[in-house]
């Protein structure tokens, strides 16, 4: 069998659902041809006579599936560190949003901001990311709070995708926040997303999922149900921001409309995990917030495992609670902060990251059939991506098997 | 004037003394000859006529001093990922010591490295510091623990100023832990310390400070006071590693002694801070190795503020509790963990590191007569290094002059 390209003399991380564990291969390969992977896994099991135009030696280094950051906003204007700055300095919550601070800020910048600026300004976040062997990013809509911004922010995510060499799902998130001149009417400014914004993304074909803040500073769970009804009738899965603050019950919403993930999640209770492992829901954890904003409140790992909920991990990438570019050090936040398992944390940023966003079919492990998009890591065990803080030990990155 | 060397166009945070918060300066430039720096200041205040060979201009960036990373071990053999790993699958400390965890893994590996070995390993930790903008480390010993592995490792430390353009301050901790081949006698190991091991660092210029581990799990105060007597008596400065785990007095011991700094110091008490404020030593706080244990107790930064005790921060780059090579996320965590300003932040990383280090004199501020060390940000304003996490800024590192 003859290919486009063979990697060889690799340790294999392969995350197959099949396999125990990270699915560990000690002498593997990996071949591609047009971008796909052909075969991934023992040499000793390889179809006979597999050869290729192009042969890489490994030397023994790690492959694991390229990473998934699987929830980021990534493309806002401006950034927060002022506010960080007065915060720290003892500035309280009034007198910060005197000096301009809040969502409001970013909205305001991210209004001001032309399409190029917003990809602009993203590409170093992003290039940060990809540095780390980051093949996948999910990137979000919902500073801009109006049909023109809102458009604008998802144009500009999805040309995130032609100026790198990542692939972009694109989540529509005209429901984050209530912008000012909406004077408070939240039921009003929810009618005009799902009449108004939200058909106007789904005929320019910008969005390949729909997400809302469920919390008492953001959207009720009735007004969110309606999003969600707009959703499937313009039959775009949907996601949540749920429970970060507190239970409002938003992951059970999430579950109930067959959500791929409900994200930050530290305020679920047992029904609500079990509501989410019954729908295949994914808890997408953020510790990157969850560190920044010092809430004390974990995340209910015991009871999503016990009900059989998918984990993943995202950097939540964001300038207010947080402005983290490491997939690696979210793997190192998801264990120190939540005490989730090396194994937990890999399959966190590649297998389940890319269930979070529909995409298992495509990526998230090394498998036949799939993307050819890998990591290759200067490591001596898997464990040390997780374990490290600040170091990026990448070799190289494959897209789409180049 | 004619220099070497010029900055142009910068926005400098001088972190110079007499001026106040960060010492900024809009329009500023930098001057250096002979890899010292000449001036730095307004550009309008520079001397009549200035100029050089070379110039750089610096198109509005931030110039800060270069980063001093002033508490590392960086030296040490093998990593510790594999402990981490079996802890967070529920293994006992028992289980992680039979599966050859802990300290005395990290002494085994370091022992049965060469002296090549450990500045191969180095290296690369190293350089990921540097290319944060670190221009002067502090590297300490610990993990030989008898005469010829301490020897080694300091050598180890000192080379590493050779292979790279950095500043090493090389600290012997021959006191870290006891050897298991002391059989429990701490006592026997101290007498070997400072009557063999000491004096043979000292022979070969080995070392620029003496530092221990004062803890019930390693040494006690008086254990250390005789350490200290030896280092006095050897003509070189002291630091310690203080009240981490509990309060035994560490910190006013090693200002007893007039020591450049007390480190770590979670469990220091006021009478300690006034202590140290006296004696003018330095609080070097590690923030990285307080999260990796998930410890709760946090440092007495308000008593150390009230008593006028300088504050520094530094990565403690170790296997076991600290495997951080990121200054940048050191600042983010000493804010967030600690509630340190944006100020307090980033003089804990230039000045009072250098001070940390017994080095004010030559580093640590943009001021005439010291080493032009040099930061290029290309960053809007100085907040957002310590804002951001895991992204890094560095347009430029400049060590003495170059
Ligand atoms: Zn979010
Ligand atoms: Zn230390």
């Amino acid at each position: 069998m003859r290919c486009d390209r063979l990697w060889k003399g690799a340790r294999l991380a392969t995350l197959a659902a099949g396999r125990p564990g990270l699915g560990i291969v000690e002498d593997g390969v990996v071949a591609a041809t047009d971008g796909l992977i052909v075969y991934a896994g023992a040499a000793a099991d390889a179809p006979a006579g597999l050869d290729a135009a192009e042969i890489v030696a490994c030397d023994g280094r790690w492959i694991t599936p390229g990473l998934i950051d699987c929830h980021t906003h990534v493309i806002h204007g401006g950034d927060r560190a002022h506010e960080f700055e007065l915060r720290l300095a003892g500035a309280s919550y009034e007198e910060v949003a005197r000096a301009g601070g809040g969502i409001v800020s970013t909205m305001r910048a991210t209004r001001a901001a032309s399409e190029d600026d917003l990809v602009a300004s993203a590409l170093p976040r992003l290039d940060a990311l990809l540095a780390e062997g980051v093949t996948t990013v999910e990137v979000k809509s919902g500073y801009g709070l109006d049909l023109a911004n809102e458009l604008k922010s998802l144009r500009a995510a999805r040309r995130l995708g032609a100026e790198r060499p990542v692939s972009v799902a694109v989540t529509f998130l005209g429901a984050h926040a209530l912008p000012p001149e909406a004077n408070g009417d939240k039921d009003g400014y929810i009618d005009r997303v799902c009449a108004e914004i939200l058909p106007a993304v789904v005929r320019e074909g910008l969005a390949d999922a729909v997400d809302g803040f469920c919390e008492g500073i953001a959207f009720s769970p009735e007004q969110i149900a309606r999003l969600f009804e707009a959703a499937r009738a313009a039959g775009l899965p949907v996601k949540l921001h749920a429970d970060q603050l507190s239970d409002l019950g938003g992951a059970a919403l999430a579950a109930r409309f067959g959500a791929l993930s409900a994200d930050h999640v530290e305020y679920t209770g047992e029904a609500g995990a079990a509501a989410m492992a019954a729908a295949g829901t994914v808890a997408v954890l953020l510790p990157g917030a969850f560190y920044f904003i010092r809430e004390t409140k974990q995340p209910p790992v015991a009871a999503f495992r016990a009900a059989g909920v998918p984990i993943a991990l995202a950097t939540d990438c964001n300038p207010g609670t947080s402005p983290l570019t490491s997939l690696l050090l979210v793997m190192n936040m998801g264990a120190t902060l939540f005490r989730l398992t090396v194994e937990e944390c890999l399959a966190a940023v590649t297998r389940e990251a890319a269930r979070a966003l529909g995409r298992l079919g495509e990526v998230g492990t090394l498998e036949a059939g799939k993307w050819c998009d890998l990591a290759i890591w200067d490591i001596e065990r898997p464990a040390e991506l997780v374990y490290r803080m600040g170091f990026n030990p990448l070799h190289a990155r494959v897209w789409r098997g180049r």
